[in-house]
């Protein structure tokens, strides 16, 4: 049985579960915002897209061998995951330059680069989520060299198999963030959610922006948008 | 003999020498700049403290056995320099917060860290001297993970003698920024300079700004302050 709402974030709710002590529910919100929510907007239908799409990526995934929180979906909009104590970084994943990147680097959008970057920015929306190197990670969300390594190695295997997963339904992966979170035993888990709205996807043929940057730019209906990720992922994934 | 100039920089200005393939001359301006350039103001004598005061520093380093680009002293301005191809990273080392730090990460002015960190900048003035972690900084920098892994401990050797030569003369090295080159033969040593334009120096007993900070927030006279920085290294460092 639900319990009560613990924490309310930009995306989603996180519920306890009545005797359930190392379980939690996470509910999508209809709710779209960028720039550190100084943009927001309510899109009927996306809590059910992100929270089915994000189901999907999972069990893809789960099956690949990744440890992740993710347990199973109970409605539309929530699905039921293990409670991990997040670590507060958002750990990015970058094959092509694009968004804050070709800005700060100067690097033109749609460079691809020599090998998939890993980046560490400090989930903080006081601080608008400053970038880190591995000496600040270390001192600001505790962990250790040893947790970061993982963390980086983890990452860089999630990105090969989605990839590949999401090459099979025509969209190239630009880039994408990842949150971990440990559990009870202190291992460390893949949480959060991946959707359009945590991932840069670009059309295999079109580079067309199927992801939350329509949104950012005002380009297209997220909706819409989202709706043919979730028909795609359909096909190749079952959860 | 003074040969053609080579380039001119914010601070100083390079020439080559004549007959000397492998050895510029360094001469510094009395220009102080801060902000990236956005605030900038002459100061007769600046120019000869940064030189005298990066000379004395350079010799102490260089007596302590770190591979520096430093020859000598040619006049009150100028200095003569191992040629290097600068690697185009901004090597920041940090005992305390102070500065961007303290904004970016949410710290106090003056926490102490509970160990030195080593930030790496990418040298552009267009593109803002831009924060880069390990992956960055080889990807802009054209350098090998072994490269910035010794650069990065040399930073700290330097960071463990500068600390005592400051506090032999009552000041705290709060933190600086290094540059580092590749001589004609291809190892990497110590180029630019080390003066109070690049260091962070706190008066050990009443935390008074004894460097650039106090042009960039308009606090004291910077050739009063350079003056005495120079007067006290003096009685220590015999060049
Ligand atoms: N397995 C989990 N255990 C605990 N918290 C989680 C788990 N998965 C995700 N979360 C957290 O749920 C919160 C709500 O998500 P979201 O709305 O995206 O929040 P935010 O606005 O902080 O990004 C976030 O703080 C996220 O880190
Ligand atoms: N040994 C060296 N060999 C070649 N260039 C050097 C050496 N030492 C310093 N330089 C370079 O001299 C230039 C002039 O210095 P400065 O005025 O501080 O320039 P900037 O405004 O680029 O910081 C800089 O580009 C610096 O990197
Ligand atoms: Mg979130
Ligand atoms: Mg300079």
């Amino acid at each position: 049985m639900k319990g009560s709402l613990l924490y309310e974030g930009k995306a989603k709710k996180v519920y306890s579960l009545v005797g359930e002590e190392y379980e939690l529910i996470l509910e999508y919100k209809d709710e779209a915002t960028a720039f550190n929510g100084k943009k927001h907007q309510t899109f009927r239908g996306k809590g059910r897209l992100n929270n089915l799409i994000s189901a999907h990526v999972f069990s893809y995934l789960k099956l690949a061998g990744i440890p992740t929180h993710f347990i199973q979906t109970l409605s539309d909009t929530e699905q039921l995951v293990k409670q991990s104590q997040i670590i507060p970084l958002e750990v990015v994943v970058r094959n092509v330059a694009a968004g804050s990147m070709t800005r700060r680097l100067g690097l033109e959008e749609g460079t691809v680069l020599p090998q998939p970057v890993v980046e560490f920015y400090y989930k903080s929306d006081e601080l608008d989520d400053p970038f880190l190197n591995d000496e600040h990670a270390r001192l600001l969300a505790k962990v250790d060299q040893s947790d970061l390594e993982k963390i980086k190695a983890s990452a860089l295997k999630i990105n090969r198999h989605l990839q590949v997963m999401f090459s099979e339904i025509e969209l190239r992966l630009i880039d994408f963030k990842l949150e971990f979170g440990r559990l009870y035993d202190g291992s460390i888990v893949l949480s959060d959610e991946i959707s359009p709205d945590t991932c840069r996807l670009w059309d295999q043929d079109t580079n067309r922006k199927m992801d939350k940057d329509v949104f950012r730019n005002d380009i297209e209906d997220l909706v819409e948008i989202y709706e043919i990720i979730l028909k795609r992922l359909e096909a190749i994934v079952h959860v």
